[in-house]
């Protein structure tokens, strides 16, 4: 099978492609036929050698994929040959805490930019029916970061997004789904009309609007939101402090926007708000995202598609920015 | 002012109106002119001596009301005159838990069916902009149970609501804002029809089928459903517990249908669910459902409108059954 | 090594023993020097042929066991031999939302009846530290049922426990250390005491008063308690309801006292409770215990314990019922 | 009556006494004759003229406040003359979200440092039977805060205490009777023996470790503190975060403690814990703890009693820091 390792770490050309034998599935195990893969900002972090985590160099890099059970190991009983799999990011946190020092594909253990994938049975979930492989492969990562980072938003609620990455893009779509409105912050007038297009109420454009925090406030009568997805981090939370409703949440799942650490301590408690730290989801909620992306047909929101031979050329997409929702490989 | 009041108890004759001095807000009190008022079951259950609460011969009945606010006494800061207000079911459950002896209108103190009633200020909440007065009435009673029985529903959920009542049409059309699909019976195909256009994604006569729990178990591929806002009580809490999935809740929000108890404990027991007895729910409750019912610019079902002077007649169209949504009286 | 097995259903002579060879560990699999193991009323039901479950003849019985890792498969690191260990009683249920047909020791598969045992490492906890290994053999079954009943309460509140079973004698414990105030039914004045040994602030002798329900009530001040923790079910259910506060919850964990369902429908409505039913809990659940029971120095409640050669006859010892703690096996 | 103002701000002088005449209770309110009064650090702060919320020259200093109900005026039915009551923080607060704009004793409205105050029966709730006027007049700030701040912590859990002010000695007193382990920070051995002898486990001193973090990070096994009751602010929380466990949460009470904002955020996001800001608590909250005192006769830590001619020494004395436990002035 074609498989990529990241045979050097610092930049992009550490992505090499290779011939290997296609494994066979133990006890437990099952075979993915992998169909599609799908990018994150962790995988460049990775390649670049800026990861937080530890890296085992030589690691087939990329976590979320979607693919076909190929073959199953004794004893499995979850799948059969034929179903369409995602799957869950962390391949053993099945619910509950969180380990601290998880398993994670694509820097300490293989990934799934390979043709052919073996993983525990326990390490999969069905794919919604309605979904493209290509579509199903956007899920284990920033679409269960985005579903965690919403947890408790009901009716009534307005939701802060910002940006049109991954996270953010399934955030507004999911927030619409569980019936919140949804303002989102966009770096042009073009990106903010793509926003509206997915289903943002209102959109703020940060680039001309440095102090968004400000309009954003104006937008819900001045109460502020009621749930921020912070994507931005460092580079944002100064504004999101601004932002967000008296007692509300700021759910933070990323450090994108460079920055001090934008916090201002009586800012903070003065807004009595919380900010939560998110890490993508268990396979429980990855199970109830499923659940609600089937009942609402909804489709994940595609950038691009690349072949699996052009590999590379995704990650050089992606990594240039400017991409609006996910960047996929077809394998 | 015209008002009426419950001069005997055992049957709807017990109604009679009467004229009264207009009363005066004291310090911390408000005047509303009540411009609507929406019945209720236990309204019925009261003037027919069947309350299992006390009850006060002579007082004014109703619990829910809509109206403009008419003046205010010393010290309010919360309303002005020309608000438009809806009152709190419980006038002194303001968040937190219930008190187990709460004040309740039209039984134990006097209720809304008068041109004018006076209250503290902290017994009402600024009705929703774009309703009217006849719609705003309904909300305080039913809609607040409706949303207090769906807590913690979310996108991908499958609810179970029960008939056309009140609360069964409030708890349908919220749990489609929240994101649920939503299963309703009916007791027949012309009410099933009526619940589809209000958003029902499927409907089960449960006239056609007395055991109906496995026609709703079917339409959720055997799961069963997340949530059943139990309106019937002790005539259909069997089949409740029968079509409710592995783990999932019944709200219990009244006790409709006639008929033993209903529970087979080991049934219960081996559907793991949970039972929840509902009790309208607190301000703070009543001020989300506002928020959620303004953000998604939802109107309540309202099946008919009587004159203040024909509150009798609206009295006994509610207590003949076959009501679809609320009962209203413009006073 | 030597095993038990079930070799007929429907009465105690159906347990078996016999010699079989030691199983090996395969890949990610852990080989377990069983210690001791414990009996639950769930045991003595399967063997009965009164198991809800589905049994498969020929099973080794038992749900709850310690010992110590003896043999490690390829790929294992949650454990090392010599660990002192406890199985979670459910093998595959870690944490989030528990599957509706679990697979469950000694009735669908075989149990820990048995001198060696291999299952997969992620089916087990380190055992807590302090505890000898017939005491740590008690925590699967009911002391994580305890715990998850237990769920919620905090200081102030007032627990009920019914008798001095498993589940009834480790709620008392945990509830102490959780710093609620217990009263404990009991079925005779010398049960009284030892539960107020235990730790029970007061105790109602449920044989004197069959209507206990008024003395409970009496012992909090009128309020009722907030929590109980029901292993009586249909038989005690009714009197539950009696006892317990406004809006308060009653944990359902079992089924042990014959009656009929007990539930007056319009006494938990006016009881504004919440019935929960309780089914053991997850790993995640027992890890929590763990720490809390490790943290206490707290110490399980041994009724007795029996050689494993004498097996039958701590089933026998057990079914016998009069027994106050747990009955434990010393392999 | 005597009562005391605060004629002018910026220093402790402006705190003046005078002859008024007593109040006298209108409907719905309740003539208290105050016992006892208590010290926050928010009425040094807000004397000082650094109070970030909007403060009345001229208001009568003090929230917190325990007495003896001398008159009730008509319609109210929650006290009775000779009640012994203490208030609750925010008057309007009863349960449910916190407005953004609480009314607040001693800033922007009369507080309790006078002989005689009229309250809204709703703003008072009774006091624990066991505690002196003095004891139960340290409650409503400090205590509730505490209490708020250990939301969700149980039996198992370790907390981390700072110092010895009023919020932390609560909170360690509180922490040990949920089932917590208290591991407290001290800035003398001396403190630290004190805070041994009230219960805490562990004690570390944070003038001869700067980097405090570490040792508690020892204290737990590596693991760190489940829940960080955070009272210093900018000057710890980056302590804090290297204390707390993975996934813990760092409940903020306060900035007692000076510094930058202490958070660095990729440190925040690695420990992935929670920050939620915590603004004493509700009506519902002060109930919940009431009992919990009540239940374990627990003794609020009054570090010095001063008589109410000398309110000011008392101020002088709180001021001046170095106080363990509340400062206290008899009425």
């Amino acid at each position: 099978m074609r498989v990529y390792r990241i045979q050097t770490i610092g930049n992009l050309d550490g992505l090499v492609a290779a011939e290997e034998p296609t494994p066979v599935p133990g006890p437990g195990e099952v075979l993915v036929r992998v169909k599609a893969s799908a990018l994150n900002f962790r995988d460049i972090v990775t390649i670049m050698g800026k990861s937080p985590f530890p890296v085992k160099t030589g690691v087939i890099p990329m976590s979320d994929a979607a693919g076909e059970v190929a073959a199953v190991g004794s004893g499995v009983t979850r799948f059969q040959v034929g179903d369409h799999v995602v799957n869950t990011f962390f391949p053993k946190w099945y619910g509950g805490p969180r380990a601290p020092s998880p398993e994670m594909y694509g820097s300490d253990r293989d990934g799934w930019l390979a043709e052919f994938k073996v993983v525990g049975s326990e390490a999969l979930s069905l794919a919604p029916r309605h979904l493209t492989f290509e579509e199903a492969a956007t899920l284990p990562c920033v679409a269960v970061t985005a579903w965690s980072a919403l947890a408790g938003v009901r009716a009534g609620d307005t939701v802060l997004t910002q940006g049109s990455g991954g996270v953010a893009v399934f955030a507004l779509q999911l927030a619409k789904i569980l019936g919140a409105r949804v303002v989102a912050t966009a770096g042009s007038a073009a990106t903010g009309e793509r926003l509206k297009k997915v289903g943002a109420d209102a959109v703020v454009d940060y680039v001309a609007n440095p102090a968004w925090a400000e309009a954003v406030r104006a937008l819900t009568g001045g109460r502020g939101v009621d749930r921020v997805v912070e994507v931005g981090g460092p580079g944002t939370l100064a504004q999101s402090i601004n932002a967000v409703a008296y007692g509300g949440e700021i759910s933070i799942v990323g450090a994108l926007a460079a920055g001090d650490s934008g916090l201002d301590f009586m800012s903070l408690f003065m807004s009595q708000a919380t900010l939560r730290c998110i890490s993508v989801g268990s396979r429980s909620d990855m199970e109830a995202l499923i659940r609600a992306v089937d009942a609402h047909a909804m489709h994940p929101v595609i950038d691009r598609v690349f072949p699996f031979a052009e590999a590379k050329s995704a990650w050089e997409h992606y990594a240039g920015g400017k991409v609006f929702g996910k960047v996929v490989i077809r394998h």
